[in-house]
């Protein structure tokens, strides 16, 4: 099974992809989709659209899990991050793979069993379990792949839902 | 010039459309898009973008005015909104239609020189203005008409946005 964690944003978009079989788990890739920021919201999100496209359509996920911000301390930033996230969505839907959303504090209890672990300790346990030499660059590609891992650890939990 | 004006929501989206020529102001349509609560998430922002997309290409609109929430008192609504925006949004840039964003204190204010009308007070302008005899149904609708009205106005004191 191929899993791809996103963390979307309207202007770095990380993603992270991992296959899982019988009892392994194996880091296939990671990267970062960018769009202008000087260019307007909808171009931006068109851009980013189509590069996330072509990313599913080469990667051919199974499912997808997608870094989902509740309202909280910047809820500016939480719409914008929602915007990017319809896209997102909707390119997956196309493709009738489907996704589950995980919050941040979800992907750190999962992965370090403390919602409050820091960004570095997050990182650490990503690159220990997906045996990586180097801590994924940029940040938003390691958060896309904790994303991924929590996925894999939730479908293994709650494969129907 | 056809002007369409968008009120986005995940559940309803309300769209309407005028025409505006000399000093001639016409209502053409309103409606509304629905999409079914019990669907996932994702699989809703693909049938408004589905649903969208065929008024886009049917009413062939020279811009689009698009109401924003701001994240206020409901972030969580504003959120789910902001999805579907995305979804809209890209469906807009697709065909190369430009957008302006509304947010609903500034479409009340343009309307009503008052940021705090209500609805009805809202919705009385925009039959008058566009010599409807009824009230355009549903609620969404109405307001989408709001918003096509306040770009009209805007469009006219700032062409070049």
């Amino acid at each position: 099974m191929r899993l791809l964690g996103i963390d979307p944003g309207i202007g770095r978009t990380g993603f992270g992809v991992i296959d899982t079989w019988e009892d392994v788990v194996q880091h296939v890739e990671h990267g970062c989709l960018e769009t202008d920021k000087n260019d307007s919201r909808q171009n931006r999100i068109l851009d980013l659209y189509r590069q996330f496209s072509e990313v599913v359509d080469r990667v051919k996920p199974d499912i997808a899990g997608v870094e989902h911000l509740y309202a909280g301390r910047n809820a500016t930033t939480a719409i914008q991050v929602a915007e990017a996230r319809g896209a997102i969505l909707l390119g997956l839907a196309q493709r009738a793979i489907p996704s589950r959303a995980y919050a941040p504090a979800s992907i750190k209890m999962t992965l370090t069993e403390s919602g409050r672990a820091t960004k570095f300790e997050v990182r650490e346990v990503v690159m220990m379990q997906l045996g990586l030499e180097k801590p994924p660059q940029p940040d938003d590609a390691s958060d896309a792949l904790a994303c991924a891992l929590t996925l894999l650890y939730d479908v293994m939990e709650n494969p129907d839902d």
